[in-house]
C-alpha cells in the first residue's frame, strides 16, 4: 500500500514509517518540524538523540531499500496538503500531525487556541483534500482515550446502544475530555464522523491509550540515525517514559496526587502493531469506525512500582514520591474501557510490561547525562486550575484600584 | 445588570441590546461587522434597511436614555477581548459573536475552516478573559438545537441519565451535528463545559431553535434607525424568513426535499424573552446548564402552508414548490426535544405564529423591491454532498492522465 504519514518526524510517526517499510509498504511523510520546536520551547529535548530528516531519510534508504517520500510543510496550508495528496496518491493517510500535549494546551489562552486551531484546521484540510483528490483513501486518525474522560460506567468503542424513555438507539458515546488538547481531539472526531456521513469517506478513529517505549525493534535500534525521539519534559513526556527518565538519574518517581488514576497503556511496539492492523484491514467505504487502542488498564502507582522494581534489578535505587496534582482529574475512579476491535483483527498484546521497561531503562542509561542536563523539565508547573496568571492579574487590578 | 453582548450588530444582538435596555439593564456591545460583510459576500442584503452603528447608537440614546457602550473589534484578538472586559466589568456576557450559517460553512474548505476557527477561538478567548477578569460573570452562549441532530429518541436539555451494562450515570447527550457550522457550536459547547469544570465559571448554553421575525416590539419598529437586519439569502436567511420574503415577491415557497424535516422554531420576540429570562436567573457559580430554546416543533411544510395561508389573506397568491434538497438531512423523522427549563423560569410562548407571520409580511411588503433586486439569492446552490468542485477536479485529473 501507499501510506502517507502526516507528522512523520514525531515519536509515533517516525516509528511507524520504519515499521510500515519493514512490512513492504511504500511510505510517504509530511512534517513541519513543530514537535522539535515545541519541545525546545518548553525547555526539553529528546533523551535519545535524533537525526535530521535528511539523515533520517538516508538511513531509511540504507535500511529499507526504498526511499522515504517526504514533503516539508504545514497541514494548515490547504494548497500544500492538496499538492502532496495529488503527487503521492495514497491508499491511506495516517494523521499523526497534531499537537499531542495536554499540559502544553493548558499554558495560557494562546497555547489553548493554538492547539485547538492547529489540530482542527489540519484535520479539516486533510478531510477536504481526501474528498477532492483520493476519496477512497482510508484516513487513520490518532485520537486519544482521554476523549472519553472517566465516566462511572464502561466505555464502549465509540458508540453504544441505549434505551431512553422507551426508545432504543445507537449513539456516539458522550465525550468528556479534560483539557484543551483533549477537547481538540473530540472536535476532530466529530468532524471526521461528519465527513464520513457527508461524503462517504472511510476512517478509523483511534482512541489511543498512553504510549511508552524507546524503540520498536532491533532494526531501528541498530542505526543511530533511525532512532525515534524520547521526551521526558512535563508537556511531551508521557508518564511511564518520565518515570523511566527519572529512574535513570536517581530522581524520585512522581505520581500526581494519590496516583490512583487509571488509564489504558501500551508499548510503542504495540501501537505500531495496532496501527498497521487498522491500515491492513481498512473500513468499508463510508464507514467511520472507532478503535480503543491499548494493551491494558493500569493505575499510575502500579506503573511507578513496576519501574521501581525493574530499576532495582539493574542496581538503580529509586524512591516514589507523590506530588501535588497539577491536573484536574479524579484520582480514584471506575475505569472499564472496551478494547475488543483490535483483538478481533489479530492484535497480540505485548503483556510483558516489565520486559519493556527493562529495555527502556537500558536504552536510557546510555543517555543519562542528557536527562540530567534538562532535569528541571521533569517537574510540572503548568496547572489545570487556579492559574497563577489569573491570580496575578487580579492582584494587579487590585493594586491599580487601590492606587486610583 | 451590566450586560455585554458580543455580536451586538447582528440580527439577534441588536434586538437584544434594545430589549435589555427597555428592561433597565446597562448594555455594552462588541462587533467587527463581519455579518454585514458575509451577507454581502454571498450576494445578499438585509431586506429591511439597517443603519450604521453610529446612527444605531444615536437612536439607542434617543430612545432609551442611556448610551450603548460599544467597542469595535474581533473576538479572535485576545487583547481586545480582555480590554473590553476590563473596561466594562460585565455581570453577564452574551455570546452572539459567531458566524451563524450552516450553508456558508459548506461552501468550501476555506469557509469550513474559517467558521470553525472563528467560532472556536472567539469562545476560547471569552472564556479565558472571563476567568482572568470577571470570573463571576455569567456567560450566556448561543448554541443551536442543530447540535443534537435528529436522533430517533427524545432529546433532553443537554444531559440525560442512562443505564449501560448495569451502571447508571448522568452524561452529556451525544451531539450529531450535520454541518461544519453546527459542529463549531458543538466544539464551543464542549469547551464551555470544560471551562466551567476547570475554573468554576457559570454558563448557560442555549440550544436555540430556528428564529423568525422582523421585529420585537413597537419601539424598535418606530424608529427606522433601530430596525434589526432581515436576511433572506440561502446562507443567512432562516427558513420562515425566506418563505415570507418569497411570498411578498410572488416567488414560490421552496421547502427542501419532501419538506417533512421537523425543527424547533421561535419568534424573534420569544428569543429575546428567553435570553432575558436566562440572564435575570443566572446559574449557580460553577454551573454549566443547557436550555433548549424554542416555542414549538413544526415541520417545514406546515410552516410553508401557514405562510401561504396568511399571505392569501392579504391578497398574496403564492404556490409551494418543493425543490431538491441541497442538505444532507432526514426528511421524515422522529423529533421530540424537551424544552421545559425556560418554561420553568416563566417563559410565555407567543403561540400565535400566524399573527407573527402577518406582522412579518406587512413589514416586508414595504421592502418588496429590495427582495426583488436580490431575488437570485433565495435559491440554494451550496450543496452538502457531491460537491461540484470535487467532480470538476476529478474530471480535470482524468483529462490530464488521458493527455499524458
Amino acid at each position: 500500500m501507499r501510506i502517507l504519514i502526516a507528522g512523520v518526524d514525531g515519536y509515533l510517526g517516525w516509528s511507524l514509517a520504519n515499521y510500515l517499510a519493514t512490512r513492504g509498504h511504500e511510505v510517504g511523510g509530511m512534517d513541519n518540524f513543530f514537535r522539535r520546536r515545541w519541545v525546545d520551547e518548553v525547555g526539553g529535548w529528546s533523551a535519545i538523540p535524533i537525526a535530521s530528516m535528511r539523515r533520517r531519510r538516508s538511513a531509511f534508504a540504507d535500511t529499507h531499500g526504498g526511499r522515504l517520500n517526504f514533503w516539508r510543510g504545514d497541514l494548515r496550508n490547504y494548497r500544500f496538503v492538496e499538492s502532496v495528496l495529488e503527487e503521492f496518491e495514497p491508499d491511506a493517510v495516517v494523521h499523526l500531525g497534531e499537537c499531542p500535549s495536554a499540559p502544553y494546551s493548558m499554558i495560557d489562552v494562546h497555547h489553548a487556541a493554538f492547539v485547538q486551531i492547529n489540530n482542527v484546521e489540519g484535520t479539516l484540510n486533510l478531510l477536504f483534500a481526501i474528498r477532492d483528490i483520493c476519496p477512497r483513501a482510508h484516513l487513520l486518525k490518532l485520537g486519544t482515550m482521554g476523549e472519553y474522560g472517566t465516566p462511572n460506567m464502561d466505555i464502549p468503542e465509540g458508540f453504544f446502544e441505549i434505551e431512553f424513555r422507551g426508545r432504543r438507539e445507537r449513539l456516539p458515546f458522550p465525550r468528556q475530555a479534560g483539557s484543551w488538547y483533549h477537547q481538540s481531539k473530540v472536535h476532530g472526531s466529530n468532524n471526521i464522523m461528519l465527513a464520513c456521513k457527508l461524503w462517504g469517506l472511510s476512517a478509523t478513529d483511534v482512541m489511543q491509550g498512553v504510549v511508552f517505549g524507546t524503540r520498536i525493534d532491533e532494526i531501528m535500534a541498530g542505526d543511530e540515525r533511525l532512532r525515534t525521539r524520547f521526551d521526558f519534559d512535563q508537556c511531551f513526556g508521557t508518564v511511564v517514559n518520565r518515570f523511566c527518565a527519572q529512574a535513570v538519574i536517581g530522581h524520585p518517581l512522581t505520581p500526581f496526587g494519590r496516583g490512583r488514576q487509571k488509564r489504558g497503556f501500551l508499548p510503542l511496539r504495540d501501537s505500531m502493531q495496532c496501527l498497521t492492523l487498522a491500515l491492513e484491514n481498512p473500513p468499508r467505504a463510508g464507514e467511520y469506525r472507532v478503535f480503543n487502542q491499548f494493551e491494558g488498564v493500569y493505575d499510575v502507582t502500579q506503573l511507578a512500582n513496576l519501574v521501581q522494581k525493574v530499576a532495582g534489578e539493574i542496581g538503580l535505587d529509586v524512591e516514589i514520591k507523590n506530588i501535588d496534582n497539577p491536573r484536574l482529574e479524579m484520582e480514584e475512579h471506575y475505569y472499564h474501557p472496551d478494547h475488543q476491535h483490535l483483538l478481533d483483527l489479530g492484535y497480540r498484546p505485548t503483556e510483558n510490561v516489565e520486559g519493556e521497561i527493562r529495555v527502556m531503562l537500558d536504552d536510557l542509561i546510555l543517555h543519562r547525562e542528557r536527562i540530567e542536563a534538562r532535569k528541571e523539565v521533569l517537574m510540572p508547573d503548568i496547572r489545570w486550575t487556579s492559574p497563577a496568571r489569573a491570580r496575578k492579574a487580579r492582584r494587579k487590578r487590585a493594586r491599580k484600584s487601590f492606587a486610583a
